[in-house]
């Protein structure tokens, strides 16, 4: 496909979604240029006027390609599978697509949005708490879909959509302070996905707006 | 596609996320069982130990089809949409159907979970008035949207997973009294949409497990 200009992505070096997009980009050797947008600074820059006219929903990350502007990380990744199917990060099989998908929204519908920093600032003291009850009972139900589901990567062996979205989940758990040891599955799958240079150079701490107490 | 066994729905009459099934489901002209969970009695009836074996993410809607099991409502129509194309959802041109993702992933992901019970409850005294501003404050974004996408409805003027988002968000947001007017595109969409047949028999006032009083 041919592209006159170089994508832009909209994004914050911690936020996970900005993160899967990241992934994505990079296994699918997409060049681009970063804007950061910082969601803690001056009262959060997404919610500026300026950054209101590039994205409505005032939400990372936000990708310029091909003369649209697309926002939510999954609608973006599969924007970039039919547009650049090569390597695929959906399988052939409707079925096992269909798990991928299954996969990826229950971590982007039914945990992260329950995380979020607009949440858990109404959570006041019981923020903490809240945030690893959300994810350890997300992780629980992953846990026991993953037993049925995956390889080495969460569904088979060929890395997905859906490794895009556990990644960036494994790192909001670590955060949190979740214990991740009932869930070995996950962990297995999260430290094999680390190893990849794909999920390396898109980690948040490689970022070039990441602070530098947080770099690599 | 041939199936030996007629799919069966696990469902709420009033859960949102089942209604984008339902409506998929009638567009698709596909006979199914309905198997209802109900959200409220017994604790939550999707806590079950036996409904847990059917689904893990113990949440409702969930399709036996194809003798798999499928949770997530999006991932439910994708795989629908994979598996009966005809009349199809999602559009041809993939910049089109990357807006129709955005504005079904900004509703699934970004409004719904917000206002999902399990929050609510979390929000005590406060409930209707973190509902009514999670809801406000994502429709403010799809209005901007929407005035550059829709047509007749969301996306152009052919129904799509976007439209099936939508119909059941406004009902939740009519639930929780969310003041509609200054979302004018919102509105017209919706009406024109809730005209369809499909939208009709699938509303959560005519459902196998709507109580005699909210029957319509």
């Amino acid at each position: 496909m041919e592209t006159s200009r170089k994508p832009v992505l909209y994004s914050y070096f911690r936020s996970s979604c900005s993160w899967r997009v990241r992934i994505a980009l990079a296994l699918k050797g997409v060049a681009y240029d970063q804007a950061p947008v910082n969601l803690v600074k001056d009262g959060g820059q997404q919610l500026s006027s300026e950054f209101q006219s590039v994205n409505p929903m005032q939400q990372v990350p936000a990708l310029k390609i091909d003369g649209i502007t697309l926002s939510q990380s999954l609608a973006i990744i599969e924007y970039l599978e039919e547009t650049r199917p090569d390597p695929r990060i959906l399988p052939q099989d409707p079925k096992k697509r269909a798990q991928v998908r299954m996969i990826s929204d229950h971590i982007a519908s039914g945990i992260q949005p329950l995380q979020n920093l607009a949440v858990l600032q109404q959570m006041g003291e019981k923020k903490m708490e809240w945030a690893q009850r959300c994810i350890s009972r997300g992780f629980k139900a992953l846990e026991q879909t993953l037993q049925e589901t995956a390889g080495r990567y969460c569904v088979g062996d060929e890395v997905s959509m859906a490794d895009l979205c556990l990644v960036p989940q494994v790192y909001n758990a670590e955060r949190y302070k979740v214990d991740l040891a009932p869930y070995p599955t996950i962990r297995r799958i999260n430290k094999a996905l680390l190893e990849l240079e794909e999920f390396k150079t898109s980690h948040p701490s490689r970022q070039p707006d990441t602070p530098p107490e947080l770099k690599a």
